[in-house]
């Protein structure tokens, strides 16, 4: 099935990064500053906030692997993500820590996954920027496209 | 095979998104401003350079359809390149063009692909700012990741 993949460099340590897409503090601060709603543990769900009453993405946490690698299974939103999985993969490389992104199991390479891979490189950026510089770009300051 | 699609949307005329991605002047200005060689003709070469004596890419331009789409074959540089096809896919819808990117054809889904995949994000985001302010980020002036 169809998978977006992406790899980004970051130049913090390798806890920091689990931190940031471990815990949703961290992820309000470089996807959705809206909010993130959950309990940070294997088996529970998040819901992801972007200007509506209702979240547009459900996660369920299936693996929180500390300063390794954090999964999710999307339970709710978009037709197009329920069924995918989510993975950041960590590891420590030198000084950085290498991020590979997934977003498996789509149904078909639609118009909208496209989109949505390239939001995901937007917002990984924007996870390396909070990292280090300290401010990410996380929704709704993002940038619109 | 693996690909990697993106989706961006630019607010320009679709005219001038067309010579930003089918001129060796308009590439420079998003991808590398260190320099892209070659004419822009189906069937003609483009070399692709990135501060090394050597192009880092040669693409044979397959198919050049003004205001609505590019592609390129590579045929040199990167051996997991070597092969792999690249469209830029353009349509107007309302005031704004729709790039759809595809670089398709990988062997495997490795993580040079990943890399890649953002990489190629970031630079649509330079042609959607080249586009839209005047300006954008190609190499050497690209944010390192």
């Amino acid at each position: 099935m169809p998978a977006i993949r992406h790899r980004v460099e970051i130049s913090a340590p390798i806890e920091k990064v689990y931190d940031a897409v471990a815990t949703p503090q961290g992820i309000s601060e470089w996807w959705s500053r809206d909010g993130v709603r959950g309990e940070s543990k294997e088996g529970s769900r998040l819901e992801f906030f972007f200007g509506e009453p209702e979240p547009a993405a459900v996660m369920e946490i299936t693996r929180l692997s500390p300063d390794r690698d954090v999964s999710w299974s999307c339970v709710g939103g978009a037709d197009e993500w329920i069924g995918t999985t989510l993975t950041f993969d960590l590891t420590q490389a030198d000084e950085k820590t290498v991020v590979m992104f997934t977003h498996a199991d789509w149904n078909s390479p639609s118009e909208f996954m496209a989109h949505c891979s390239a939001r995901w490189a937007y917002f990984l950026l924007s996870l390396k920027s909070l990292l280090e510089t300290g401010m990410g770009t996380p929704f709704p300051e993002d940038l619109k496209f």
